[in-house]
């Protein structure tokens, strides 16, 4: 009835998602002391800054002074997010830090990529062929492709499995024209238009014509199913899923302020967790986290798991 | 690979759960201004108020004038809540405004029976047997068994299907002695530990054994995993949830403050709606009613779906 994976790879984009949409000014010390508590939980991927430009986007112009201050751990890959070559350069700065690899970065609705980019489709191709040049020449290579508004968008509606095939098929020939191997297909929920039956019919035709591409489930949570959908891709057995500690983060794109953004990774580890799906996250240590990035941003985040807690304390004083 | 319902019944709780829970104050016309508005939004099913001690919840101490003073709307049936005899028979001076059956209430854990109620299972089945009697004489039928505690306890920790079963037998044993036939089994995750596998897992034992017993879902969004078992639940076929506007309301079991308690109703709509799941509510409504909950109560709640809105409004502007 169902193909759950026996484990899931937790891609924790907090740090970066939060402190890029709170209204801050967020201090570069607590920025790299959630980095640091989340180092200690088990999770294996923190996304740590943005690579952009400090006038759009003011919260990460302290962004080298994080990549170089947090304290990497052993076992925990670090990344980072850029957008142009200028931001793929300062991240390269910190090669001996960061895990760097390219990404090919599309959207399944051309509105959106015209609304936000100012690209159809051709350009946005022509845009993702020059920028994966880019990172070859620099010694990058490019792995990902990334599929924006993978199940429905706010400016052209219901989005329908072929315009997400049809999305990969263009990433996947930007890859092969520069002789690179994907081997990670991120599906994004941009503005909160998945259900789990949405999932279902995606990840299932993609799947069907890619056995073999590794999936990444990139959801948000705008309008509550996050949680919904994320399980209905566990039972499709996808492994990879992005979230952020705390539910961190928010939606440009929702209809009213305060909108909650990605799902967040403590509901994301207890859903796991409590179905036999190891994570290898600790998840009270991760509420700690959870709750540190509460006092740091100053108000409570979406995470029901932060008030509900664990089950793990029960079980233990009830068999004490 | 699913058995999806053509469409559901919802049970809104919102007002008496809310404004149980709520610090409050909260104005006799607030409330009645709450249930009329959700009388108008396609809701068939309304708990209004509880009839309970004032001196155990001050929050209900004007249930009478609220009874008096809500507008009944053609095709919405009204009910209340209440423990005892003396609830009841408040309860039964509006019964021409209010659907009056009784319940047979047991919890799956006797270790939650001993703490919340003081009861150990026998204890509570006798209750129960004079509870039932009760209603009989006053010439209210017993049509519903609700299960509390049947997906986990903090006091007990896991709870087993056979457990589970065990509670429905006491209960069926209860209407049969009294000759009632029950037409309602309600499953309720009382203290937030239901996962979609344990769904599953007593749903479809519980089916097994009764296939011909409608059952109802009571879940708590706890620790963020709610709307996921609503879905889990939903692929089950089940077809009757309670829920509450906003997700007002809260748990008294969390480990921090400010836990959410019900479902938020919009969520469940938003689900069902977006997956051809009929509710007969209009989400558009529905999250106008949620926002005068949130201007009633002073604060904003839970349900995500306030914040994102829904999805319809974008298909009428990209369709114009």
């Amino acid at each position: 009835m169902s193909d759950l994976p026996n484990r899931i790879d937790i891609y924790e984009e907090g740090p970066r998602e939060g402190f890029q949409i709170e209204p801050g000014p967020i201090a570069t010390a607590d920025k790299i002391a959630l980095i640091d508590a989340l180092s200690g939980t088990g999770i294996r991927h923190i996304q740590i800054c943005s690579f952009v430009s400090p006038k759009l986007v003011p919260g990460w112009a302290d962004a080298e002074d994080v990549a170089a201050g947090f304290t990497p751990q052993a076992g925990v890959s670090y990344n980072a997010l850029w957008f142009n070559e200028k931001g793929m350069n300062r991240a390269l700065a910190f090669r001996d830090r960061l895990s760097i690899t390219g990404s090919i970065s599309l959207a399944a609705s051309e509105a959106f990529s015209q609304r936000n980019l100012n690209r159809d489709r051709l350009g946005n191709i022509e845009a993702m062929r020059r920028q994966t040049a880019a990172h070859l020449a620099a010694g990058v290579k490019v792995e990902r492709i990334g599929v924006m508004a993978a199940f429905g968008c706010n400016f052209a509606g219901d989005i329908t499995p072929a315009q997400v095939i049809q999305t990969v098929e263009d990433g996947l020939g930007i890859a092969a024209e520069a002789d690179q191997t994907i081997s990670d297909l991120s599906l994004a929920d941009t503005m909160g238009w998945a259900t789990p039956a949405r999932i279902e019919r995606v990840v299932g035709e993609v799947r069907a014509r890619w056995p073999d591409l590794t999936l990444r489930l990139h959801l948000h949570d705008t309008r509550g199913l996050g949680i919904a959908n994320a399980h209905a891709g566990l039972r499709l057995g996808v492994a990879r899923y992005d979230s952020t500690v705390g539910g961190l983060g928010g939606c440009p794109f929702a209809a009213h302020k305060g909108a909650p953004g990605n799902i967040a990774t403590e509901e994301l580890v207890l859903l796991c967790e409590e179905m036999g799906i190891a994570t290898g996250i600790d998840l009270d240590a991760l509420i700690a986290a959870g709750h540190l990035a509460e006092r740091i941003v100053g108000h409570t985040l979406p995470s029901a798991t932060l008030r509900g807690g664990s089950l793990g304390g029960f079980r233990t004083r009830i068999a004490a």
